[in-house]
């Protein structure tokens, strides 16, 4: 079974490559860009078959390894 | 408007991001994990508010530098 956990940075925390890449995006000419947010996505491919144990357990992988929770928030949902 | 631009690396391409999870959530207990792949996620706030027009900007924006099209695939939907 796949899950895709996606780990975003806080509201609120600054996003230094958000930023960055919204910059870059200026630079290239592209207008109208009013914010950028940088995360990360994280595909694993899981031998359990049971949606809500596979989910649980990338929930507790996410919180143990995928994501600073200081920081980042992450979802979890079956790919 | 928001859309979602997510970067992976290419089928058949070494994900070393990946694999180094993948040996990391099994130095901590976790079995079970047949592959990880991992991406990045960027969320656009666009002053854009056609959807079509917003997606084929973000297209661009993806291709000129969001991602490495030579080893990276992207996919762009509307947050």
């Amino acid at each position: 079974m796949k899950l895709r956990v996606t780990v975003m940075p806080k509201n609120g925390v600054l996003d230094p490559q958000g930023k960055a890449i919204q910059q870059a995006l200026g630079g290239l000419g592209f207008s109208g860009v009013d914010d950028v947010r940088a995360g990360k996505v994280i595909i694993l491919d899981v031998a359990e078959t049971d949606p809500a144990k596979a989910k649980a357990t990338a929930e507790d992988m996410a919180r143990k390894l995928l994501a600073n929770t200081v920081i980042e928030s992450f979802s979890v949902e079956v790919a």
